[in-house]
Formats: C-alpha cells, sequence, structure tokens
C-alpha cells in the first residue's frame, strides 16, 4: 500500500480534547511494539486512536482492539480511524481489565493508560498474550513505571524487558533564532513474553 | 511482506569499529523520512548500513544509494545488507558531494555524516532532490545544526523544516535496581522540499 | 551573614511579565560564576534581576551592575533588591554595548540576554574584564550558542571555555502520582580569560 | 572568608575509585540543602567527600558529619577535607542507620546513598531531625525515588517535598566542533520538616 509510512503528522488527527500520545513517543511506541500484518493488537487507553490508527495501518491483515474507558474518545476513535480510512479497529467501550476478558488472543498489547489497576491488567494481559507477544507501556508517572518493573520482575520467568526514558525538545523559530520548546519525558517499557 | 516492521535491534547489525546510529534515533530518522515505497534514498554518511537496510525494507520497490567515504564501512554495508537479504542497497565508495553527482535523483536524502562541506552538499542535493522530497538530518555538533538552520533559513523559498532534539536514557538493570544511563543527545532536522 | 545561602525560591522574587531564569538555572549559573566577596559584577539583560540579587549576596562587599534596556525590567529590579535588603546593585537602564561603556571593570560577567550584538558585547567586556575573570553565558538559542562558541573559538589566545546543556523535569504530584513536567533546556557557557 | 564559593570543580577533589557526584548535581543539591553557618549537616552515602567539602564550607560555623561504610571511602574524605583545609567535618565509619544513632541532630541531611533501607534511614532521621530541618536526597534508581516518594506521602503531616530530574550534557571539543556528552540524569528530592 502506498503511503503506508509510520509517523503520521500529530495534526493530521482528530484530537478534541482528548490528549494525544506525540508524533516522537508513538513512533517509537509502535517499533518497539514490532508489529506484523498478520497481528491482533490491544491498545489499552486509546485515548484519540493515534496509535490505533498507526498500528492498524501495520497490522493491515490482522486487528487492533481500541480500549478507551472515556466515551468522547471512543467517539473520536471512530472518527480518526475514518478519516484514515482504516477498517481493522474495533473499539471497545469500557475499562481494563473487565473490558479485556472477551477480546481475541493478543500477539501485541499497547498500554496508554492504565488506571491504578496495572498488576490485575498486567495479569490478565499475561493469560492470553501469545508466547514471543509484546506489551508495550507508555508511563509518564513515576509509579506507573516502578509498578510495571516490579511486576517484570517478579514475572521474569515470563518475560524479558527493557526500559527507555526519552525526551524530546522542538526546535521553535522565533525571529532569527530557534529556541528548545521541551516536551514531557515519557518512559517506554517494552517486555516480550518468553513462556 | 512479513516481518518487515521498522526498528530492528542494534545487535542485530554487524557493527565493526564504525559508530552506529541508535535504534531510536534510527527508528525516528525514517519516521521522519516517510519513505514511500517506489522511492530512491540516498543515505549520506551511510557508516555501518544500518538505516540504509531500514530504508531498503521501505523503499522495497525503490532504491537506497549507501554514500560511504571509508572503506570498511563500505564493506559493512555489504555485509549488512546481505545480513538482512536486502538486494536494494547501492554503495558508493566516497565523498558527498562528489560522490552525488551520478545518483539518480532522490526523493529521500538522510543525511548522518557531512563533514565539514554541509553547504555544498545541499546545494547538490536541492539541484536533485524531487518537488515535496525530503531531507533527514542527524547532528550531534551545535555547528552542523546551525548550518543546517542556517541553510534552511536561507532557502525558506524552496524548503520547510522542523527540528528537534532528541535524548534517550536506557534504564539499566543494577541488582535489585534500574538506573538510567544516558545516550548522547542528537539533533534532527527535517527538511521538506516544497518549490 | 546568616540565610545568605544560594538558591532563592523562583516564588521569592517579585516576577511582573518579565521571564526569570529558573532557581536551578540560577543556581549553576552563579556556581559557574565563581563570585568572590570584593567582585565587581555586570549582570548583562537581568531581567526581574533575580540573578543580581543572588550575585550581590556573594558580592557583598563588591557591586552588581544590572543592565537592562526594559523600563518595567529596572523597576523590577530595585523593588527585588529591596525586597531581599541589598544595597550594592546598581541598575543601569539601556543596553548592551553601549550602556556597559562607562561601567568599573568587572570580575564577573554573566549574560542572560544579549539581544543580536553578542560578537560587539564580548568585544567590549573583553577590553574591560580583569585577567583571571568570568563570563557566564546563558542561551536558549542555536544561534546565540553557535555565535559564542565560536568568538570562544576565535579568541582561544584569551580564553578557556567549558559550555554545558541542563534540562531539569519537575515532578508534579496529581492525585497519587507524580509527572514530570519538563522545563526548556538552557545552555550555560563559562569563559575564563586566561590573559 | 575569601573564595568561599559553591562549586568547586571535580578535578580539584581527590577521587580514587570511588564515584563522585558531579559538580553541577553537587551544587544544585546544596542550593537545596539551603545550608546556614551554625548547621549540623549529615551526609549519608558520602562517597569521596566532595558534598561535605562543600557543606562544610557552607556551615563554617557548624559541623559536617560524613557517614560512609567504605573504608576506602572513610580515607578518602579525611583527605579531601585536609586538601581543602576543612576541620569540620567528622568522619563516621559505618552504615545507616546504625551510624546515625549517635550523631548531633541535624538541621540538614544530604543522602546520597542510602543501600536498601531507606525507609528505617528515614524514620530515624525523622526522629531526630529540627523543625524545618531538610533532607535532600540524591536519587539514581527508579526504585529509590519511588521509595522516597512514597514515604514522603505517607508522611504528609510531617514533610513537604518536592523532586526534580537533572540531565546535563557537556559540550565537548573535537576538532572543529562541539558535540554533547551525556552524563546520567538524577533525580533529587528536597524534604522539608514541618512539624
Amino acid at each position: 500500500m502506498a503511503n503506508n509510512y509510520l509517523g503520521i503528522d500529530d495534526a493530521e488527527f482528530i484530537r478534541g480534547e482528548v490528549p494525544m500520545t506525540k508524533q516522537e513517543i508513538r513512533v517509537l511506541t509502535l517499533a518497539k511494539a514490532r508489529i506484523e500484518e498478520n497481528d491482533i493488537v490491544w491498545d489499552i487507553g486509546a485515548g484519540t486512536g493515534s496509535i490505533s490508527v498507526e498500528a492498524a495501518r501495520q497490522a493491515d491483515k490482522g486487528k487492533v482492539c481500541a480500549i478507551e474507558r472515556n466515551d468522547d474518545g471512543v467517539a473520536l476513535i471512530r472518527r480518526n480511524a475514518e478519516k484514515f480510512g482504516i477498517e481493522n479497529i474495533e473499539t471497545v467501550s469500557g475499562e481494563a481489565p473487565d473490558a479485556l476478558e472477551n477480546l481475541p488472543a493478543p500477539d501485541v498489547v499497547i498500554i496508554g493508560g492504565s488506571g491504578k489497576r496495572l498488576e490485575t491488567i498486567l495479569d490478565l494481559i499475561s493469560s492470553k498474550l501469545k508466547k514471543g507477544g509484546r506489551i508495550v507501556l507508555n508511563c509518564i508517572t513515576v509509579q506507573t513505571l516502578a509498578s510495571c518493573l516490579s511486576y517484570m520482575r517478579e514475572h521474569k520467568k515470563n518475560y524479558e524487558y527493557e526500559a527507555i526514558q526519552v525526551q524530546v525538545n522542538r526546535l521553535q523559530t522565533v525571529g532569527p533564532y530557534e529556541m528548545a520548546k521541551a516536551l514531557n519525558p515519557i518512559y517506554i517499557v517494552t517486555c516480550v513474553k518468553i513462556r
């Protein structure tokens, strides 16, 4: 398919009031996720659907389940899917882990938002995720990062993981100058199910 | 094609002594480059060929010209192309801008190393790059960044550009702890030829 | 003097609309400046006077000349000096380099704002700065950084220099979480006049 | 005292094999600590003694207790104190919290290393620290940061706190260029005992 690159500009998505993962973080998250064309992908806390849209283009013979508890978010995901001509996103209105119970077993799980129930969500995912499958978690809080690392340490028989912190500064043009405008840093934890 | 994701692990490339762009930077660089399947891509200062390999998988009906002045580098690029089964990389032994003269006109130019002749190189690229084409420059020095920004300001009738600085910290496991190991920050300048 | 620490909280300064150097940057700038008690300090582009106030407490037997072209800024500097009971700040209303001509020769020069005339300002400073004296420049733009580095390279018979980039993220409490709020990065260039 | 600035260069300290807090982090840590001239300061995990030396110059009518479990470290602290002519550092060979039991009640506690017993150490400190006193903790691991934040949340009747992450890149001169060399990021948590 032509024009199927990774890294759609932020401005191309319909956004509303819902916070959106920035392009650079979206690209790195999807690169860490290593989605293949037949994959089943869960996008938990899908927000505007920007990650779901890019994931769906990569899994173009598979499917993305976009789980979002906020109704405005669900509507936005549908509008963005439509805008980009994506037909393999299934929106799931509800909250993890309950909303995940009846979904098809995933090859890749992306977690953008987990509320306070990360451990329970990871337990549910672990029971469904295929061997060799990946969980990629974006964290903006110290506590979520620490919980995720703690979970992975306790389950190191089942998972290998790596974590990075990414900070992006955008250079803004102000008259004859460019000056850096900082974006908030984010942690990306990538977990591979080894057994 | 199965398994054609962006974001090959650093460890999968044959490396030698040549410095290699780190995975996260490679992924962001390629995302900014928006390579399409029929594109002609120039990879200037191709080093180990890690960017060329990933670019060649995206331009799978096009071609990547990997320009590298260092002979060990040229050999490495060939070995990496072979390892990943890539047949659409043409290695070009020599230095920009001279080595660029007889190459096919590019859709995308990635500059990983420019020596001291950035302005001359950008002039040559400008004469060949297709309208709508992209130049993505990775800079690790203040001087190269300033030169590139200065060039783009002087040629703003022909180019739109954006620049970011990216810093990645890898969390390393040390006993019961994870501690951040900083990678050097890098600037990525993305230029679109508008006329 | 009791309570004469470096690192007054941002909130303790009277601020108005004038942008203010953040505490962490102010502290590092002053540490790089190595002000001694009898020093004459120039604070060029003094803004709110937050750096002048802390410099004046260090040079408590010397003097700080706070140069500011904006009248609201000059008034703010005076109000902040008064608030902290500082009597050794002389405000200088005007623009560098002209406003510097008749000031006493400095031991330390801090440059927070230079407009577009950095090179001329550095020439003027060089003619007045004592041997062993220091210039500490805060840059937020790529172009000012590049100009300053270029000047120091051209005058390396007279100056040794080092430069750092500093990025601070403040952790903000949001319910049960802390999440990082990024401040814009800044460059600090420290130059020592060796001859 | 002349020449009593904050921010001694790293190279001026005797270092051995013991890891040393970098100058910029040392300066910010000490600024957050707001040491006054009569203060009693505990420096827990004092390492080379670089923080103790600078703290002792600020508390020049008070005292610094430099606690260090490693014998080579204790010897280094003494050598550095001697080098800088400091007489108000008391080295304490041993491990926190046990080694803290018989020390005079502190106004300021700086924690550079806490091993795995941070919570017990904070309990002991809390029983001794004066009202209005400060704890400044340098963390390089996610787990220590999370433990410290968790402790402060549980004791918010007694403490106010703030936390920052600081990342410093040093620009290195390489031929005609400067390129950034990243230092590892560090968290600094500042806690004020309010009751």
